[in-house]
Order: C-alpha cells, then sequence, then structure tokens
C-alpha cells in the first residue's frame, strides 16, 4: 500500500476549503459509520484513507482508491477534533434543480443559516420526516463544509439540496405552480391549531435574524409555535427556539396532520 | 477602578472546572444578552468583569463587585471561543428537591445526557414548553458548566435542575405517588396517535446509548416518534434524531395535546 505523500495531505486538507471543493467538485466525510454508510449509498466514494483496521473489515469496492495510513497521518488529513478510522473523498453529486420536484411534495427552504451544526441537524430533521428536497438561498452555509458533512451523520446522502436566489425562485413559483408558502414568525397563527397543506413550503429564517425582508412578501402563511413558559424574559424580549428545534416541532406537526 | 490580578485570572478561570465551582459554588456566565438576562432573574450575580462600554451602559446594582478590564483580559479568562464583552460570576442557586415539585406536573428526565450543547438545548425547550424541573441522574452533564450555561441562553435562570440517583427516585415514586413515565424507545407506541398525560414524566435517554437499563423497569408508557423517511439505512440499522430535537418534539406533541 502507498505511503501518505505530502502532496496527498495538502490534497486532502484542501478540501476543507469552500474554493477547493467547487475546483475538484470533492468533498471529505469521516468516521466508521459515516463513511460505511457513503459506501452504500448513491455518493460516489473515490478515496479511502484509513487504518488497517478499517481496510480489513469493510467490503470497499475495487474502484476505490484506498490508503493504509497510521492514526498520526489520520490525525493530519481529518477535520474533526477526534478522527475516527476513517476518512473518505467523495464526488459532489450532479444535480439539476427541476420545478417538478416541489410540486407535490412538502419543501423546506433554508434562508440564510449559517451554523454548520444547525445546517446538519435540519438535513437529519429532513430525512426523519421524508422530505426530499432543501432549498438554500446562496448565503446558506456550504453542505460540503466538513462540519455540515459530519452533522448530517448520513442522510446528506438522502437528502436533496440547491443553493439557489429564492426572491427569484419564488416570484416564479408564484406565477406557474402557486404553492402555501409557510414562514415562522411571531405573529404568526397557532401551528397546533390551523390546518397545514400537504404541500408547500416552509420557510426557515437566520439563527439571528428570521426571515430575510426580501422573502417576506412571499410567505403566504405566517405560522408560530405557541410557547408554554411561565416566564416573560427581559425587557418583554421573545425568547426562541433555535433553528434545528423550530424546524423539528415545525416538521413533526405537518407530518402529523397528514398522517391523520 | 482596579485592574486584573494574576489571582483574579486564575480564580475566574478555575470556575471551568466542576471541582472548583463546587467547592466555591460559584459559575460563569458571558456575554452582553446573557449577563443582562441573569442581572435581572433570580440568579444572584457576584462579580462582573466588563469593558467600559458594558459598564457604562448596564444597570448594576450596587452590590455587584465590578472590574472593567480590557479586551485582551477578557479573551484571557473567557472560557468563550469569541469572548462578548462581559463575563459575570454567579452564585450556584441553592434548591432542595421536594416531590411536590413534581405532582401535579410534566418533568423531564435527562438519564446521563453528555454534550454541553444539547442539554443547554433541552433547558431552552423545557423553558419553552413550561417544563419547570427537570431531573437529572448524576452522570449528566453539569449545569454549570460554562458551555451549558451558555447554551441554555438564559433559560438557565428559569428553569430548576436536580442531579439524583434516578432508580432510587422512581423507586420511592413508584410506590408513593405513581405518575406516567414516558420513555422514547423503538418499539413505543406513535406519540400522535396515543393519548398523553397532564403530568409525569418524560425520560430522554443517552445520545448514544438510549435509556439506561436500571431505568427501563420504571417506564410506564414507551413512546415512539414516527419516521417518514423514504429510506432504510444501512444494515436495517434505525435511523435517530438527536437527543434535544426528540426531546422538542415529545415536548411539543405533550404541550399540544394538553391545550386541545
Amino acid at each position: 500500500m502507498p505511503v501518505l505523500s505530502k502532496n496527498q495531505i495538502k490534497f486532502v486538507t484542501s478540501l476543507k476549503q469552500k474554493k477547493f471543493r467547487e475546483e475538484q467538485q470533492l468533498f471529505i466525510a469521516e468516521g466508521v459509520k459515516m463513511v460505511k454508510e457513503l459506501l452504500q449509498s448513491t455518493i460516489q466514494v473515490k478515496q479511502i484513507y484509513a487504518t488497517s483496521e478499517f481496510l480489513r473489515t469493510t467490503k470497499i469496492d475495487s474502484d476505490i482508491e484506498r490508503f493504509e495510513i497510521k492514526e498520526n497521518e489520520l490525525e493530519r488529513i481529518s477535520a474533526l477534533y477526534t478522527p475516527n478510522e476513517v476518512v473518505a473523498v467523495c464526488q459532489i453529486p450532479e444535480k439539476t434543480f427541476e420545478a417538478k420536484k416541489v410540486s407535490g411534495q412538502l419543501t423546506l427552504v433554508l434562508d440564510e443559516i449559517k451554523d454548520p451544526g444547525n445546517m446538519g441537524t435540519i438535513i437529519r430533521i429532513a430525512d426523519w420526516f421524508g422530505i426530499q428536497t432543501i432549498l438554500c438561498s446562496l448565503q446558506t452555509t456550504d453542505l460540503f463544509n466538513p462540519k455540515v458533512v459530519q452533522a448530517t451523520m448520513g442522510s446528506i446522502a438522502r437528502v436533496d439540496l440547491y443553493y439557489m436566489d429564492l426572491p427569484i425562485f419564488f416570484n416564479q413559483q408564484k406565477a406557474e405552480n402557486p404553492l402555501p408558502v409557510y414562514g415562522a414568525l411571531l405573529e404568526g397563527e397557532n401551528l397546533y391549531s390551523r390546518s397545514l397543506s400537504k404541500n408547500g413550503f416552509i420557510v426557515i429564517g437566520n439563527e439571528s435574524n428570521g426571515i430575510s425582508e426580501s422573502l417576506l412578501p412571499y410567505i403566504t402563511d405566517k405560522i408560530s409555535i405557541p410557547s408554554f413558559s411561565h416566564f416573560k424574559t427581559t425587557a418583554g424580549e421573545a425568547e426562541s427556539l433555535n433553528a434545528g428545534i423550530a424546524t423539528a416541532v415545525i416538521c413533526s406537526e405537518f407530518r402529523r396532520k397528514s398522517s391523520l
């Protein structure tokens, strides 16, 4: 088995940067559970850098380049705080968005989600609640950021994300194929008591600023998650749930109602 | 205003460790929003280390010691990656658990939640859904770990946590005042379609291992969050929602049903 060269280390670590991921159309995924799952998914794994233990115990297609490396070499290429046996270099899947992918479906729309952990969690939630497509504003964190990849816990292979200019998309969507566009807003209607459609868009706003001004005109249905708190916070300022938590509660209620 | 001495730096940073927090019965909280909220809460703030800007613009009771410090000094005492104007040293509140605190209520029970971020998120969820009391196993992450404090976003002042030997507690509770004990388990009943009580306990298991063997005998009602995923994961292994997300979905459904 070949030994890891300086150029290889440089190549793999360069993929932590969006610029190089876009240039190469490659991303990295790590850890035993994650990589085993990707090997069985539609994601194309190109290279495996792993300990002898992983290589010995994992079925790997013969067209995947493999490199047996030591723990200390793994540390040099890993993007994780505690590397775990394997780093895989994978192809970024080529996907083209078509309007029919969202027409009869419930679709999540991420409006500037910035935190990679939140982003990964939201993709996992989409997977759990059977939401196949997520549309992201151009300012939303890159799906192939290693922290997002890891936080998806494998859901990255099962949910399709598209980055686009959202106001342009909604403008077109409104003209051609109007579907309800739900947005969580403070003044929204109680999520529990109002009816919810089986298809349409659920817009999740930025962690600090909520839904952008430029998207507000496209929200057709304002919803809110009722608080049962016994307290008012300082200066009447509203508490909030984080973006991932709000997404989970909203998706859960949509699916509960649609399963009645 | 006094200047920060080496001993003070040592004192404040020592509070990142549980041992010293217990010795001193003090903890640290940081950042403008958090500290302003604590100043207006029942939490007793003892010392404020802050920039001149914060001290100038914030109402601080005269019995709180205050130290004006520079940004670089703030970095030396902060537990955060990006410190934000102020570090406060606060008293750990003295609270004694009494059974009546949970008798007519919905109470969360954390069985070895380890991740400080999850822990903080769960406290925030409890606050939102009006759950006043959380019981924690002795192995659950310390509430006053600075990462937990920050992740609660102020909810730390509004929710009461008690650490205890949970099997002993449930054994006693079962004998004296039986209430339903809900646990999220794979084989549980669909959360949406079954009835849910207005009081009782919701047990949230460890991130990797779920609910402990020693608590399973006390679970009276097994529940599960239905998955709507279009996919099966590798080797039939169940996907999962993370502990915080599962807590949010469960609490939401309890409160929705109780508000009908």
